[in-house]
């Protein structure tokens, strides 16, 4: 193992990237092109014997001919000449980010020039993040490796979230549709193949970085499972570690193997060590975009008695039975409770849990269910499913909600499903900072992220 | 049980609106608009004997008054004084829509006056619909009884959907969101506390009419079970029926009860009698609306093979994850394939299923993958996972896919996740005709509804 700090990484003074070209369409100026769009302001050097100038960046025949140590340099070029190029560099940089691909993932001969990379970075002591990767997306150092133009992918705000992905596709995913609903990132690490660094290593930094405050983990495999154990419950005690393992079975395990050339092992030997780990396991993309975004914008839950105040009785029912087959509790209203509400309100309002307002719903009357249920200590969450049909609900209940969710000081989590009246409040909704989801099973799948911190065992994945 | 056919809900010629009033925010002053809105052209009453007019509709003091027999009365008045009404005008009407609350859904008092109704209803004749619902929103004979503004629920276009919903927000909530993606409907039904009609009813007509190629059922009870499989098995021989059962247990359970007074009954035989029927039981609001999406878009599918075909790995992996665990089969690549694939594509292209195409991607080897796997009888359904950062992607991939598809007569599902990029190229997915969807989990539940037939057991329900 390699045991040289990452941290450099993700606070660079200085970028080479290797193989760079200004020939049109080729990775290394994408590559350019995001990171002078990052507004990186350390040292940026290109590396290729043919040019002095690549698309505006000083060019240099090689990594050596650099003065003094580079922190980070990004490998563009065909993975036969990266193991000669490396070790020839390796005295004059800290670490590698080896975007190219043609290693474990491409057969017998890609597997023996990983190897190769592998033993360099441990002889040699240089930490390489890859190969087989995008490398990363850093708000905090503005630094961006990912060779994706931006008019495909816009690139999102700082926010807390940092994602660890094996999959380069899906960590871009992810943080792009995240982005959309206005959640921003800290760090976005793809670290494909591994030949080095890898989740636990990428962990053990996050769990010690102030800028991260939730951590979402892409899993195909885990080769050393007892330090990832360890790392990742250092880290859930400090922030909530959400994780989707991938390759569960069948044709999902073998996909996995021939993508990063992982081996996924057992499924069940994982879901033990999330559980061990405190990590709350996800059971797939959904799963994971709805619980991040519901951590990055709440308080985590103390545990997951959640009370559902809505206007439409049936999505009253839909969420009560998602939240059931999610692990989550639904406890009905307490005695003090009901008494509480009966001379507030109508008696045709069903003053249960789920409690159902009607179409003579009132902006104050749904934040006054809030109010009296949640004020006191019998639920841990509320799920508000605000439908819009009724006349007497307006666009000043959302600011009212929020309010009220100020002053309880418990997680909210808004269900707002329908066509192009209820998208058009989603951006109302935003800006209070309550989340809100399109579908009452997205909104419990969030609730479950909120409550979660490993101890809820989700149907879903069993 | 009230034999009379209920057909002349959905073809009226005449209609009174009983306790019509020109009072502003009262429900009837919402359905006359939704009627003159819908274009209905058959005539209008209005019943009140206050009034000689109201919105432009002539008023009469009473229904008896009403020359000649009126198929539907829309009853907008309070729950106690419907049986008398109802009763008194019983001879001059062929069906009412009542849409009141105030009946079994509130209480003792409520519950005598529903009993009050049905009685009336099947000593006199009268079909009744509700109380304590919306009614009828229906394309075909352009009626709309819902009490929900235009400017709060834009109505949708004519289309080969059909619902049939106790809850009259989850069926407004789900056209609504279905509606925004480009799918109509033909008759929508709330029906409440089913007085009378009930789902069998509904569903015997809805599995004769010709303008209804998909049903999408909301239930909370069923009483009289046999009579329901044995309709709903004609249904479903002629066209897909998808049905969500809620108040499954628990909190849920009793919120059902509440909700429209049903008797939820034991989850268990309501699963039995959808197998029995040839249902397709969707596990809620999410699955229902993906899979009506799918099956309104596209042909059932034969089988549960299904073909992945990617350029991000990862996001293939989720897919056959999530499909394994919804009962879907993804078998490996037939020899025969793989060698018809060898010489067309790179070696590092991940020829199994999923068939990872990598970044490197161009539109024409992703319409070729397509071709190849998806011609001979291997598979039944293709999940096309395109995500957008490849260069050799662009917006044509759209239309050479559709053109395949239109070649290869097998149902395609798109998997479109991501930022902005990816959500504007929905449109594009749209008009092709082939339905999209923002994540692996939605793009499985949309292969399901192709591929099930009540024969899909899935572990979401389990």
């Amino acid at each position: 193992m390699n045991n040289k700090p990452i941290d450099f990484f993700f606070a660079p003074a200085s970028i080479a990237i290797v193989g760079a070209s200004p020939e049109k369409g080729k990775l290394s100026g994408i590559i350019i092109e995001s990171l002078k769009g990052s507004g990186f302001n350390g040292k940026v050097f290109a590396i290729n014997p043919k040019y002095t100038q690549v698309l505006g960046i000083p060019c240099l025949p090689s990594i050596q001919e650099i003065k003094g140590t580079v922190d980070i340099a990004i490998f563009c070029v065909p993975a036969k000449v990266i193991p000669h190029l490396l070790s020839e560099g390796a005295g004059s940089i800290k670490g590698a980010v080896i975007v190219s691909g043609g290693f474990a993932e491409t057969g017998e001969e890609g597997k023996a020039l990983e190897k190769e990379v592998k033993d360099i970075s441990r002889r040699l002591g240089v930490r390489v993040i890859g190969p087989n990767c995008l490398g990363i997306y850093d708000t905090v150092s503005r630094l961006d490796t990912f060779f994706i133009p931006s008019e495909r992918l816009k690139r999102p705000a700082k926010g807390g979230l940092s994602i660890i992905s094996q999959s380069g596709s899906f960590a871009v995913t992810a943080m792009d549709e995240l982005s959309r609903e206005g959640i921003g990132v800290a760090r976005v690490i793809s670290y494909g193949n591994k030949a080095d660094v890898n989740e636990s290593d990428l962990l053990g930094f996050l769990s010690e970085d102030n800028a991260t405050s939730v951590v979402a983990l892409y899993i195909e495999s885990i080769e050393d499972g007892q330090r990832f154990i360890e790392t990742a419950k250092r880290c859930s005690l400090k922030k909530p570690l959400l994780a989707v393992k991938v390759g569960k079975m069948g044709a999902g395990a073998s996909a996995a193997r021939s993508h990063t050339g992982a081996m996924t092992g057992r499924y069940e030997i994982y879901r033990a060590a999330f559980r061990k780990a405190g990590i709350a396991e996800v059971s797939g993309y959904e799963e994971l975009i709805d619980g991040c975004k519901a951590l990055c914008l709440q308080a985590r839950a103390k545990g997951k008695r959640v009370m559902i105040i809505t206007d439409g009785g049936g999505m009253g029912v839909n969420i009560a039975d998602a939240a059931a087959a999610g692990g989550l509790s639904v406890p009905g209203l307490d005695e003090s409770v009901k008494e509480g509400i009966k001379d507030a309100f109508p008696p045709f309002f069903a003053a249960g849990n789920p409690m159902d307002l009607t179409g003579s719903v009132t902006n104050e009357q749904f934040a006054l269910a809030f109010e009296k249920t949640m004020s006191e200590d019998f639920f841990d969450i509320a799920i508000i499913a605000a439908l819009w049909g009724p006349p007497g609900l307006s666009d000043s209940l959302v600011s009212l909600l929020a309010q009220k969710a100020g002053e309880i000081k418990k997680p909210v989590v808004i269900c707002s499903p329908g066509g192009a009246y209820a998208r058009e409040r989603d951006r109302l909704f935003r800006e209070s900072g309550m989340p809100v989801y399109a579908t009452p099973e997205a909104a419990v799948r969030a609730a479950k992220a909120l409550a979660g911190r490993g101890h809820l065992q989700s149907k879903d994945n069993g």
